[in-house]
């Protein structure tokens, strides 16, 4: 079996057994079940969760598609026109109550053809990262120490790496460099090479993933019961806005996804149910919302 | 006076006219100012208004920027590296009633300077344009026929050439080619000529801010105490979404705006008070709702 196949059986294994574990996580909305055709070239199959107890909103969505890549995209890869394919599973999850952070992980496999379709380049790219509304800094040592484990399996070197990576890529530079949240792992254009075959990086990607979940759904599990009031939500619209601003403005994937005609709904799945723009607001000086900003600069969560 | 002299001041005018005839529509809340410089060079002053009995959100921006301009724009200008200057007025209004359109309208004056300091090129821009939420044939006509009188004084091609750049500039491409509302007139890269002088194009950005004064304001008058409820809230904020979405991926005075290190707050005033993104959201079949998207299809709306 070819890697990419390979790639593909394991996203749909893992949107299975995601799905299962958060709706009995959720405890009252199930996932619903969209299958899309791209008209260029590949599928998908888009799962979306919504007005749940626990989630408001959340996907957890695969594709695989193929075709002739955007003139801009092989620009940017430094390519002539190439056929390529990319498989990947993508997840966001928007929880109702702002105690509880919003999450968001995508693993990816891509090759680029040559003109006898054979491969002629291939990479990995994924990553996982936290957007608490509000600090609990344990929350966030238990996060970044699970992504940590899934590294150090593979190499000493690829967490503080790939965290740093997180760090810079997760960034409304347009709002003087303030941080999505609290990071995270990400890596792209990561190639098998005589020490990580392609097999390996493979089970990198799944190790990841399942990093994600020992890291994510015990802090949803403990936070998702504690009492919130108008005050949380307001500021929890607040900073969903500065999220749809990261995703339209910076994030490489959903310009990706717009531009080689992905199916809107799945690409925009990413944004949260509700958000808010405040002109020049601002929390109240010591509150718990004031905090947030500075906890979001990048820390070392390993020491704690 | 210099044109760009006289154009600055009529801006600050128009600023101060239109925020009091605001106010008195609205009753309730007045705008705030907020004075601030550019550290490349140049200054602003934003004036807003927020959770009024009418408008829910709303600004009246002025600005006056100067400095070297981003080698992107001078690409998309097709120019060598230059100093420019732009002056502005933006404003966009968020009416609180879902059966109150929302507004936008910008009119500017742009130089581009040789070596020497001399202006090598000059061009004024603008246009008005409304996004209802709900259909009144009456007062897309009225909106449209304002304009129209405005272009008419000077061009009697103006109007339609002006409202077909519109209908063709607010488009969500990435929605298969949704329209943001029903237009108005969009122009850009006017340039004085034999039959055009500078005054006279800066008399037609006068006109047209008259113009859109007198398109909308009876519109907001006659729409403001209409009974809603939440489905029209609701539907609202659905509609604010795909407003969000055009204004972060599509518009290029926004993109300016951040790629020149612009004021955040003045140019992301435009975002609409809440938004809301419902995965695969369709309205109901046969509703109010559902006829709005065929109704923002380009059309005639001199002959009715």
């Amino acid at each position: 079996m070819s890697v990419k196949s390979a790639f593909v059986s394991f996203i749909q294994e893992e949107q299975h057994r995601i799905c299962s574990s958060l709706e009995i996580l959720d405890g009252a909305a199930r996932f619903g079940t969209d299958e899309w055709q791209r008209e260029e070239g590949g599928s998908g199959i888009s799962r979306v969760i919504a007005h749940g107890k626990v989630f408001e909103k959340g996907g957890v969505n695969i594709s695989t598609v193929h075709g002739l890549l955007p003139r801009e995209m092989a620009n940017q890869f430094g390519v002539t026109e190439s056929r390529f394919s990319a498989c990947g599973i993508s997840l966001v999850l928007h929880p109702v109550n702002p105690l509880v952070p919003t999450v968001h992980a995508n693993y990816r496999y891509f090759e680029l053809y040559d003109q006898q379709d054979k491969v002629k380049d291939q990479w990995f790219g994924g990553g996982s990262d936290l957007t608490p509304y509000y600090i609990f800094p344990e929350d966030g040592i238990h996060f970044h120490r699970a992504l940590k484990s899934a590294c150090d399996r593979f190499s000493p070197d690829w967490y503080s790496r790939y965290k740093m990576n997180c760090d810079q890529y997760f960034v409304n530079h347009h709002r003087k460099e303030e941080m999505r949240g609290i990071g995270g792992i990400f890596y792209d254009y990561l190639r098998p090479d005589d020490q990580f075959s392609e097999r390996l990086l493979l089970e990198f990607a799944r190790t990841c993933v399942q990093a994600f979940l020992d890291g994510y759904l015990p802090i949803v599990a403990r936070r998702k019961d504690l009492p919130y009031g108008d005050r949380q939500v307001y500021w929890q619209e607040i900073r969903r806005g500065r999220y749809v601003e990261f995703n339209l403005i910076h994030d490489r994937g959903t310009l990706f996804g717009l531009k080689t005609n992905g199916r809107v709904e799945s690409i925009l799945m990413s944004l949260p149910p509700r958000a808010r723009w405040e002109y020049g607001f601002s929390p109240d000086r010591g509150s718990a919302e004031a905090a947030l900003l500075p906890y979001l600069q990048p820390r070392d969560w390993i020491q704690g």
